[in-house]
């Protein structure tokens, strides 16, 4: 059950489905799984080593620039039941400058149960103009753009 | 602010963004959105005569034909915060005899500020294979195809 | 099973049971009453006039006064289903001058099922130390409790 | 920032405030607190031993004996922001032998910021009537009462 090792483990993440994350045909509710989609966008962020206030907004400080998510999807192939364990594995792509995507595969144990794509677009916080993606996004999509090219069958 | 007044009120929904929507960047949290989608498909089955219990499974009862979903999708066009109202028109439509799909389209004043989709397939509960649609389900989808068509641009 | 007509109808609220708000044990999970609660409170606030972005932070305006919920609490009587109607009878009160809770009882036709309980501190924003309510919170506290007081038995 | 390591870790969880927990005051929003001590009970009982189909309800199977939250309370000490590292110490306990509660204090580094408390009703699923808590249940009590009279202070 549990994934084969891997040296990009801020690209394979784990989690297991709990009760509230049913409803009561006994399955998963579709919506929890694009919660867990960007909560494993940002546990593969904080893996990497970038810092969740260098791009998610606190009290504190508001990052220079935003990322919010312009468009999402998902298919669910089979249903998930509480106790079950996940491995999420993340495939960030740059698609422009200014704007990249990430597509998740759900498995649990040996089944491809679900996939699910969040696209995220870069705008100035300030006045929410169009812009750059910041550089510590950058780095983490280069980095998971060599690694899913080398990562093994 | 408030909608034209529409004779087929179970095809356009009302709500307000609400401060738990909402994350740190001011504005609705992206997959909010699938929530609404789905309890605007259930207060649009109940306006239109079709009782929850008919549809979806209680303690007492299990429906005889179960309509997970399969495949969603959201589209994000403007932000949104607390206290935004929104009207949601529904768009359902028969795909073939055994899954439809639900188109939602979210405004807010005179802006478009959102779009869903969801799609359901029909199964049996008890074995999970495929079966035509519940008769509820067809009326209500039958209905919603003429209401369209008729509706003052 | 609709509640009598109320005179102060911010302070009696109505909804329904939705199939997300279930679990596999085919009732509701206990923390979606106290994500009702909240919502209860603001539409309490709103249809008594005040505007959400007076009390709520929005990317435009943060309020000079927060009020974070510092405690709160609930008991669940009976198990609610998907369609179940639901009215919330909010009793707010201020505890001193920069303080107050708001009690919330659930009923579903003739039936208690529930309550709820939010206790709210009033701090400035922009060091987090303690402060007077806000007056447009003071004036809706006032209110309810008049209301209260002459409410039909 | 790490918690001392602990040889009953089954009592000791740890997880991370993520983006969508927060609201747009920027920090944790309340009700996310009681879905996370639901989530650790769960995690606690996994990592003793308990499989979660022998307690919760999946469409395979519903377990005799459920176990309903009749009250649940929370308290919140500090502000919690995405990024924040939090270390959860369950503190389980029987009050009679169809009732149990338990109480989850929540630490972020050196910090007490809230506490949590859950009381579960041990009823029959047939009948909702009363009944003696399940073996499982009562195993995992006993032993985090000998476990916590242990721990070093």
């Amino acid at each position: 059950m549990t994934p084969a090792p891997n040296p990009n483990n801020w690209l394979l993440l784990c989690r297991t489905v709990r009760f509230g994350d049913t409803d009561a045909a006994g399955v998963m509710h579709f919506h929890q799984l694009l919660r867990w989609c960007h909560e494993a966008y940002e546990e593969s962020l904080e893996r990497f080593g970038v810092a969740a206030g260098d791009v998610f907004p606190t009290p504190a400080a508001m990052p220079e620039v935003a990322l919010p998510i312009i468009h999402c999807s998902a298919d669910f192939l089979a249903p998930l039941v509480c106790g079950d364990p996940l491995a999420i594995q993340l495939e960030p792509r740059r698609l422009d400058p200014g704007c990249f995507e990430v597509r998740y595969s759900f498995r649990s144990g040996e089944r491809d149960v679900a996939s699910g794509l969040t696209r995220h677009l870069a705008i100035r916080s300030a006045n929410r103009s169009r812009c750059p993606l910041p550089a510590a996004i950058n780095r983490w999509l280069e980095a998971a753009s060599v690694s899913q090219g080398i990562r093994p069958l």
